[in-house]
């Protein structure tokens, strides 16, 4: 197992990603794709736990992900990039596992409930919605990650997926399922243009393919230090909602003349909203480019291909599966 | 779908058949077999809810149990014999409709509690085995059967397939899925040797594979009327153990003469016995011959058959559910 280098994440597919995404996941992403076999999925089945109500939304938002992923960088010759609901085994390994996991893990699991509060407009008192950890450890397991890049809040599910292998190794005395380590990533420091936590339904998003003339009145509308009245008092970027914008998106070498300007006045808000936007367009316009030019024509391509590599893999898992099980006949 | 006759049925790969089986439901089968289009099942999915932690042991139960069936009279001809682990649709459409069932629907199903009494010797509180309706349901719909032969404690779980179904015809604005009817099978009248219920557990079976030389003491050891002591004593065959095998497996027209011979104490228990070991010899005997010419070779094929065209419904099915869920892309 020394040589495995195999990562695997993914997203559901549920609406266009915005520079939060960017920032807090993909970005990452696209560092790992260079050093490690990189599985990244669609997770649609994923997705449904929540959207089972109305699952055609699914659908459109499928090509839109992975023009995201390929627009931020993500290279499919560097990494594959799969759809997990075209990949029957998930269902399969999934339903193997359900018949090994006690129900109390599932009921214990700190994110199941949160889920639940969160999301209240939605009911998820749903047999699919209490089992969507054992659908996220099939996927780790089904490509037997070494790791999992996760945020703090996952790392529970990380742990369960861990308590899964063990068992069904225990169980039928293997070591089929390698244990993944928590790879923890960093959360995004990038805020909504409000402060608040980037996201869609609080429309304080900028999505990674919104045209230049939309996200401008945006970033002009956006709250500075509250404290700063007039252009010659001094401001404080570190209560900026927008500096942390620059410290991401601006030559890092200008940051310091951006402290400074704003600390003693010598600049004002306007301009530093105008070389944001600057900053923003040099970000976003080859990210754009490299949108338009990935058509849907050319997501088929990546999509089929790459589910061919991830079936190939869950086929082989499958298949010590039902050896070491012994269910086959 | 009023041209609907498809009727579907399973057991689970957990030992050899006896006596009970046959006439609590293969009987019932055989009859299915010329008026419906019948698929009957290996249920593997289902005995791994309870044999997860010695999946091994389902695998060597598969061809004993098509054999039993074969030797019994089902006929690959009249029927679909599949594997139900062997389509991988199942485990599919079991992951889709787990994302539309409330849990509560589950937890309050009579059978649930039931189950956990009685097993009190395996742990039961997983994930899977809390789920064992939604893939009782998603065999069922799967080949969209008009009804399903059940006996009065499966009831609960055809009406939750019922439900199972309008829940997923109502999100998606379908009808896809047509609700299965109750073909309601009156209960085995066939209790074991010893007067309680037939069960492998309680040693009080014959097996439909049983030599005849293990058999013969079983019956000569049977209790009979308790309350006639000697030969001279009148005995009554409403409370005989014996009598209801001569029901099911002697020459009616001469069940009036046993009858009589009992009552009023012209024949004994052993004359009874004796007559009950020459019809059970009749009964057995051409259908070992069919279980012994129905070798592991001729299991595999009828296996291969019936998994082919049940695999052709079931991916017409998901095909279906894929369209009206737009789950696809």
């Amino acid at each position: 197992m020394s040589d495995n280098k195999r990562i695997l994440s993914g997203m559901r597919p549920t609406g266009p990603l915005h520079l939060g995404h960017y920032f807090g996941v993909i970005a990452n992403w696209i560092k790992l794709q260079e050093e490690y076999d990189c599985y990244f999925f669609v997770a649609d089945w994923h997705a449904l736990t929540s959207e089972y109500a109305n699952p055609t939304r699914i659908k459109g938002f499928v090509p839109g992900l992975v023009k995201d992923w390929v627009a931020s960088g993500l290279d499919p010759e560097k990494c594959v990039i799969f759809q997990q609901s075209k990949i029957k085994e998930h269902a399969e390994l999934h339903l193997m596992l359900s018949m090994t996991t006690p129900l109390g893990w599932l009921e214990r699991c700190p994110t199941y409930k949160e889920q639940k509060t969160e999301l209240v407009q939605k009911d998820l008192n749903t047999y699919g919605f209490l089992g969507y950890p054992v659908l996220m450890s099939t996927d780790i397991l089904m490509y037997k990650a070494c790791a999992v890049p996760v945020g703090k809040d996952q790392l529970p599910h990380l742990e369960l997926t861990r308590e899964i292998a063990r068992r069904f190794n225990h169980l039928n005395n293997t070591d089929l399922f390698p244990e993944p380590a928590d790879m923890l990533t960093e959360e995004s420091k990038l805020l909504g243009l409000d402060g608040r936590k980037m996201s869609k339904s609080y429309g304080n998003s900028i999505m990674l393919s919104e045209p230049m003339e939309e996200i401008m009145p945006k970033l002009r509308g956006m709250k500075t230090d509250e404290n700063r009245l007039r252009k010659s008092d001094p401001g404080d970027p570190e209560i900026c909602n927008l500096y942390p914008y620059h410290r991401l998106l601006t030559d890092p070498e200008k940051l310091p003349e951006i402290q400074e300007g704003c600390r003693n006045a010598s600049w004002g808000c306007v301009d530093c909203k105008k070389l944001l936007m600057e900053s923003m367009e040099r970000f976003l316009t080859p990210m754009q480019e490299r949108r338009a030019a990935c058509t849907d024509e050319r997501v088929r391509e990546i999509l089929h291909d790459g589910n061919k590599k991830a079936r190939a893999f869950a086929e082989k898992t499958m298949d010590e599966v039902r050896q070491v099980t012994g269910f086959d006949y």
